[in-house]
């Protein structure tokens, strides 16, 4: 992509309501727009960001069996009246009347819907076990948005319910959903910490949470160092003795966040070189509520000896939209974000110093050309503005790769190539420069 | 993916509020269900369909140079004060109080939003052109929705704005879309012809429809039969007068819905031989309309003569989730659905006819990898049902190939081979079957 033909309009300075490092950054590389407190458009570099994250989401999900489905936003009341949820869930809750003033809300979650469908379309307990998903937008009407995406009303989550016929299946979905946020976390280059969680509002006795590690993060977590850096798991074994052996062990190393944390166990079971106390953001929790919402749907199936049983179930929340805001939280530095590798807006940012030189104009295609062929995502900043504005904006963006080429690298064949997490530079001859940016590296 | 692990809920008979063949079939097939009058959730096979045609306009619309990004599905109120349009969009407008009291609604269109963020970040007319589009959810509180997702008030639509210095500019960009979405439909696999609309409540001078021919469809066309099956014009030409050559072309030929259809106009321009009157349902509609939105909402540029100027635009709509049930108006029998290879769920129905003779389901399953280890995807129908109702369902649901594997194929070696359209069956062995699929062929 040319950046002349783009739209990324960055900012030197942020909006002064802006207080989080990840929402001012979000606004001054011209990932996001707000349009009202809470509610936000995406620009042409965020979007292509929030996808990729989506997309990574998606193919764990169905790497795990899970199947995708899309619910509508608009929800029918009277499913949460049968839930018991509608006056329950508060101001938090955005609700709308139709033109025939019949109630209706947008979906901040959607056990209620999920678990009708699967009422109304899973017909014989020989169909179990279904995890189902959905990555669409929700509403929660917060008091005091703030944060930019990372606590915005409007949000993209991706939702897994999971329908078993007894508890011992729940766990294996719950432990599969388990080994595949493992997996999601690792893909996406991050440092998430699995914690043990109050189930909370939803309900049931199984919940653990995602923290990615970030000196910004608004929780505390305790934990044993060597929790972190361990490798993803990969498909969830199909054996169930083997997959709860695998979540056993992911478990085992003390991890906890603020709530749950209990300081004498902390200090007894790990010793002190590897006691980590860091801050945390949530991206992940996933719960298992047994028959909740299925008893009070009245949604049952006859079991094997043909008696009817409420199914029991779990639900898996991913923050999509709110892991943009994560990840820059937790890889930015003093000059702007550095997006990991597999979810960066582009792999290769190429500035040309000299966009009015033919000659130059010629090389920064020809580099540009050569890496897309080999399909490395470029933008090319072929605008016609100084210099130290383009490096700036390369910083602030944060593409993982940098390569500046101006009149000197036509006169010496050689181009400078940057590395913007490390800011190592080296100069490199056309096919070595190639050769580097395409060899073995994560793509896409 | 294997039926047994998906969740593909085929009936017998539609509920008999469904009236359209989209709905019924859509419905018996297990694509959509329904939540509320005119909101409906897209189950694992609809939502596989929907992607698709998602992701053939998102490519179309990147080709003609328009940059995606994704504007939230609430609005603000006070935008649409701004453009004079609160008031006047009546009772098909979802209005929503917030916790705080204030004004937002369901966005049914984005034309005050996109207007809103191009005045916020587009600072200089030397980066005009702009199109920017945006795949959402959009929200019209039809009185009496009905015909299932061909009409429903929750719906996804791509929708893309279009901003430029001058009418020739805006012209322009209204020819590249129209050229892009003779592409979308050509790929699609749909007989689309353009027809000139009026403009109506968005205003403007410049208008066209795209009509999908379907016996079922709302509207009469009328046309000259040679404006049909002429090829895809691929990447719009980058010259302007070469550009309008192409769409002048293509709207040569007589063709006009109902509402602007001149029959005596009509009787003189086509011979008689070449008069079509077909029914067609409406899947996109383009609107120039000057600077109204920039107007009314004071969104300016200085010119290249430091003159302020109001930007022209237009903008340019495709029902994403309307072309589902277009497609199957377009394209069924009175067995069930007949997809078009570029949208079909999957490309390929695998019948095991015995699931529990080892023998069949290895040969199945070999079969099944060398198709998808070849990229075509694959739905294999490994139920523990009769053969009867595992080919009324194969047909229902309108997978372009049907492959059966019974007893005899294990003991002949010859699989039957089956073409859904045509109805056409051969026989062939197993390295003859997979080189017949996978040459050549689409693909995803």
């Amino acid at each position: 992509m040319k950046m002349s033909r783009f739209l990324v309009p960055t900012l030197k300075e942020a909006p002064s309501d802006a207080v989080a490092v990840s929402h001012k950054l979000a606004l001054r590389a011209g990932l996001i727009h707000q349009e009202a407190a809470g509610i936000f458009s995406w620009l042409p570099l965020g979007i292509r960001v929030l996808k990729k994250i989506e997309q990574i989401v998606r193919e764990e999900m169905d790497r795990a069996g899970a199947v995708e489905v899309l619910l509508p936003t608009i929800q029918k009341a009277d499913l949460w009246r049968k839930s018991g949820r509608y006056d329950d869930y508060g101001a938090e809750m955005l609700r709308i009347k139709d033109r025939h003033d019949r109630d209706f809300l947008f979906g901040p979650t959607a056990e209620e819907v999920m678990t009708e469908i699967v009422g109304a379309h899973v017909n014989s307990y020989q169909q179990l076990p279904v995890i189902l998903y959905n990555i669409q937008w929700k509403f929660r009407d917060e008091v005091r948005p703030r944060f930019g995406v990372l606590r915005s009303r409007e949000f993209l989550m991706k939702d897994a319910y999971s329908y078993d016929l007894d508890e011992a299946g729940a766990r294996e979905s719950y432990n599969r959903m388990f080994v595949a946020y493992l997996n999601i976390f690792a893909r996406l280059g991050l440092s998430v910490l699995p914690v043990r969680a109050d189930p909370g509002p939803i309900g049931g006795d199984l919940s653990h949470e995602f923290m990615l590690l970030a000196k910004t993060g608004e929780s505390m977590v305790y934990a044993d160092d060597r929790a972190l850096g361990l490798p993803a798991p990969g498909v969830p074994p199909e054996d169930r003795a083997e997959l709860q052996a695998l979540v056993d062990e992911r478990l085992a190393p003390y991890a906890a966040s603020d709530e749950l944390h209990d300081a004498s166990e902390y200090e007894a079971r790990v010793e002190e070189g590897h006691r980590m106390e860091a801050r945390g953001v949530e991206v992940g929790h996933i719960f298992f509520f047994g028959d909740k919402y299925s008893r009070s749907m009245d949604v049952k199936l006859d079991g094997p000896d043909g008696q009817p049983i409420a199914l029991q179930s779990g639900s898996y929340g991913v923050g999509v939209s709110r892991l943009v805001a994560a990840i820059i939280e937790a890889s930015h530095d003093e000059k702007g974000i550095i997006w990991p590798e597999a979810v960066a807006p582009f792999h290769v940012g190429i500035v040309n110093l000299a966009p009015d030189k033919e000659e130059v104009s010629a090389l920064a295609n020809k580099v540009y050309n050569a890496l897309e062929g080999a399909g490395r995502q470029c933008l090319l900043d072929d605008r016609k503005i100084r210099a130290g504005g383009k490096f700036a904006d390369m910083d602030l963006i944060g593409l993982p790769w940098q390569v500046v080429i101006g009149p000197r690298s036509v006169a010496s064949g050689e181009l400078e190539l940057k590395n913007r997490a490390s800011g190592e530079t080296v100069s490199l001859g056309f096919h070595d420069l190639i050769a580097r940016l395409t060899q073995g590296s994560a793509g896409n």
